[in-house]
């Protein structure tokens, strides 16, 4: 594996890195000026089939201990750059999936190599803290440069962590914690709430429920897989909740000559979110909360009318519920706006909002009213303390006389940092990479570009329809978070190999659809290029026929 | 903030970094040749109270966002190194606490800013993948180097996840799937499993059960949190499982002179283990698997006998429950072996074993067994699919013939990647610094120095006790992994404050515990300078006196 170019590139002359241009490479010089020189290639070049010999080698090697039959292939990631995909026999394919939808500016992104190069930045890389107890000393100001600059409307905390699951998970405790303490009002935790919750039992551990849609990916472990409704294999075999689970619209493409049916098709929806709100009440599961993705993605890229994502906020503020807006794959500027959300024009779009993939942490950013509540401690009961070891007050909060002896009052309202924690919560290292990844993204625009090479995408895949009925429909997209059906599942996964076997990486998602999930980093000419090649794969293909080189 | 230390360390002569001397630190040296020179400060240095002014600050400004009143203090990483924390204001401490026990070879170590600063490395830092789908070429290799190199005892396979919580979901999860492929036998998901589990029912989402022990901590995610009995805070207001919680024995010390007591405590655990079990087979929530920590560690540092594990293990095996063995805080070194389960001497020590902290990834070893079964797939049911829009054949695993028409067979046994799964299960960027740090601890032979270095802060422990048994009760230890008991909470967390001021990070846990988490390069000096430090807070320590400077 050669990676000389990667080591040109990180010789001290950097700055001058789009200088530099090594075989294969092009510059590609974008006519606005204010559009950075971009570091990418030309185009896909396929050496093999893929996989080729050496992933071939290298996933027998690593399915002896792990199940590596979801291994696509294996890459290089040393001459990967901007769009391209490069793999370990040298192919280098043109990547609209992009991780799973993870990476933000593409591949060796100049700005970011240098992060890593900076020598004052080498010590977060390698001195991961933990956050909740002993934050770096730049830890407020990247927050700022980075995620804060990006808070969602209404909402301004913000906590960090290391996965969209786990950004889910503590989405929920928030609800949860939040919908309790409107329950309990001015009153303390009982000394009940403070033993059976020991015991995982209620009142402590409430029988609260969140509410999410059929066809739903929030995440695979226990508290998000509760509401993840998108595969039977992400769920099989794993214990649940019994929690609320209402239809998310079908609607009927194209839009524009459905109108009436997908507007009846959305308000059967609502009304069975108001429904099971009313039926679990009574059951006495509660519905602390409602979650949902803009666009549902894991499960077949299912859209709704921002009309109804107005009336499912409305929907949840009348019935006192949380709402959740999961843009752990909707968010970080792909849809055109830096947040999926935003289409639907709301000054109050949500509660909490989580984030993960293109964010490169994981998080979520809430309203003040659900930072976890203070809570009263009654006195004598040992099992209400919080770590106190850790309990710093913080200045202005508490005031303390010198020399004076401490009594404990009876009563008190504790603070409570410890009911949202972890070791680790999150990486201050992803941070200082997200904030120059925003950077970029401010500097060259990337969100018009999202839209701009979004709507070239989108022109395309209807052409695409239009010439081939057969094999494409339900053509939908925002920005380019594109996606269309194929027939069935087989002629979907045939056509995704064959698509990578002309150099493009194609994702599928939902039963039989094809999802695009580019960087931001994708131009005009990208989808172009694209395009012309899934044409010619469209006009010779036969999905009968088994397909091998 | 200066880094002009770490700056030069950084400079090209880094190879040559232990000749560096910057104001305040020293070489310390060795007598055995066999462990390297060391970069580290000579002791504390004191400039301010702590939380000092400019962490105060600091502190004001991250409560606007988040709470942030668990925070100790705000770091100076950069001047961080070896077994010494830098705080903002300049002070100086020696570190036993290692950031909640997860700062494997201490902060800075010349060896990891090797690893930041090879060009070769820079890709994996910035070019994070979906480790599942499109790993790195090296990926293989570095497992091999860092986690296969210490495998435990039977565990041959791997997953890597981001942290500690994820890695015990997924090792629930892992259980739950082979505890009912048991149960099913040869034969595939029913139509009923594939359609209940989309909607959280059983006979899909069965309700299986895992067996904890009351005073475990095993993370906050909604699954980990069920199996979580250490504080009231961590729980309150969460929604549970009803699963079955056994007592931890509550061993008497010293241990010698209370040996039938404690083997009487531990018997009856046991016997309690066994009768939940039967109970909740009864309920129809059967016990799929019992998870215990070798050292209940945020639970107040408790400690079983070997032999208590030995029949823990026994009765797992006896009646069919996957033995769950959590790491997280245990594992990497600290107790003077790799893991600390090793003590137990079992050639059979568990099933699963999960780890993160010190391993700077988490993620689960486990038996060839538990690997996610192959399901059947019966003809016509949709929903049985797994995502097979990413599915490659492994080579050899399944053959095809050029030009034939494929054919799907009516009942066909399928892999099932897609079980244990997420966008990034892990990050390759941990296991390059781990591979690293696995070398030096091997070189160093750092398991070696754990049980010295450990036997030397125990007895100086014991010895404290001994001189000021109305602070110091109950010392435990093994390896650096040591603790003791003070009078109360309040006392503890006070003792914690004012070693804090003389420049001694201490970490608590249970309700007035004291734990000591170290470094792997804690030496015997450190220990002795610890304790000489310690010696004299408790010679004028007033446990009455509110503690301002």
């Amino acid at each position: 594996m050669t990676s000389m170019l990667l080591a040109r590139r990180l010789a001290p002359s950097i700055q001058h890195s789009h200088h530099l241009i090594g075989p294969g490479c092009r510059l590609i010089s974008q006519a606005a000026a204010k559009v950075d020189i971009e570091f990418d290639y030309d185009g896909p070049l396929m050496k093999t089939e893929v996989p080729g010999p050496r992933s071939q080698e290298l996933m027998r090697q690593l399915n002896i201990v792990q199940n590596a039959e979801a291994v696509h292939f294996f890459c290089n990631y040393e001459e990967s750059r901007g769009n391209y995909l490069v793999d370990v026999d040298g192919n280098r394919m043109l990547d609209l999936y992009s991780q799973i939808s993870s990476v933000p500016i593409g591949y060796s992104h100049p700005a970011l190599v240098k992060v890593v190069q900076q020598p004052q930045n080498v010590s977060t890389f390698i001195n991961r803290p933990a956050l909740g107890i002993l934050p770096p000393e730049n830890f407020v100001d990247k927050l700022r440069e980075s995620l804060l600059s990006v808070a969602p409307k209404g909402m301004s905390q913000l906590i960090t962590m290391a996965c969209g699951s786990c950004s889910n998970e503590n989405a929920f405790k928030t609800v949860f914690m939040w919908y309790r303490s409107k329950e309990r009002g001015q009153r303390g935790f009982s000394k009940e709430e403070l033993e059976t919750c020991m015991i995982n039992q209620a009142p402590g551990c409430p029988d609260y429920s969140i509410l999410s849609f059929m066809g739903a990916f929030h995440g695979r472990t226990m508290g998000c897989l509760a509401t993840t409704h998108s595969k039977a294999i992400h769920k099989i075999d794993i214990p649940s909740f019994d929690w609320p689970i209402a239809p998310f619209p079908r609607l009927k493409y194209p839009l524009e000559e459905f109108v009436k049916e997908n507007q009846q098709e959305e308000a059967r929806c609502l009304e069975e979110v108001e429904d099971l709100i009313v039926k679990y009440r009574k059951k006495k599961k509660t519905v602390a909360g409602i979650i949902v993705e803009p666009i549902q993605s894991e499960g077949g890229d299912n859209h709704a009318s921002d009309d109804f994502f107005r009336k499912l906020r409305d929907i949840a503020r009348k019935h006192g519920c949380a709402f959740l807006v999961d843009e752990v794959q909707t968010g970080g500027g792909c849809t055109g706006k830096f947040w999926a959300h935003e289409h639907w024009g709301l000054d109050d779009p949500a509660d909490v909002m989580t984030f993960s993939k293109k964010m490169m942490t994981g998080g979520f950013f809430h309203k003040e009213e659900f930072r976890p509540n203070a809570f009263k401690v009654r006195f004598g009961i040992q099992s209400a303390s919080w770590n106190s070891s850790h309990h710093i007050s913080v200045p202005g909060s508490r005031k303390r006389k010198k020399g004076r002896r401490e009594k404990r009052p009876p009563c008190l309202w504790q603070p409570s940092p410890y009911r949202i924690f972890n070791t680790w919560l999150g990486d201050p290292c992803k941070n200082l990479l997200l904030a120059e990844v925003i950077n970029v993204i401010k500097r060259e625009d990337l969100l018009s570009n999202a839209t701009h090479a979004g709507k070239a995408l989108l022109t395309g895949l209807l052409d695409l329809q239009a010439r081939y009925p057969q094999f494409i429909s339900r053509v939908r997209g925002r920005g380019t978070f594109c996606s269309f059906d194929t027939p069935d599942e087989s002629t979907r996964n045939k056509l995704i190999l064959v698509a990578r076997n002309k150099g493009v990486v194609l994702g599928g998602c939902g039963d039989k659809s094809i999802r695009f999930r580019p960087t931001l980093v994708f131009r005009d000419h990208h989808a172009h290029l694209f395009l012309n090649i899934f044409s010619d794969i469209l006009a010779d293909f036969n999905p009968e026929i088994l397909l091998e080189p």
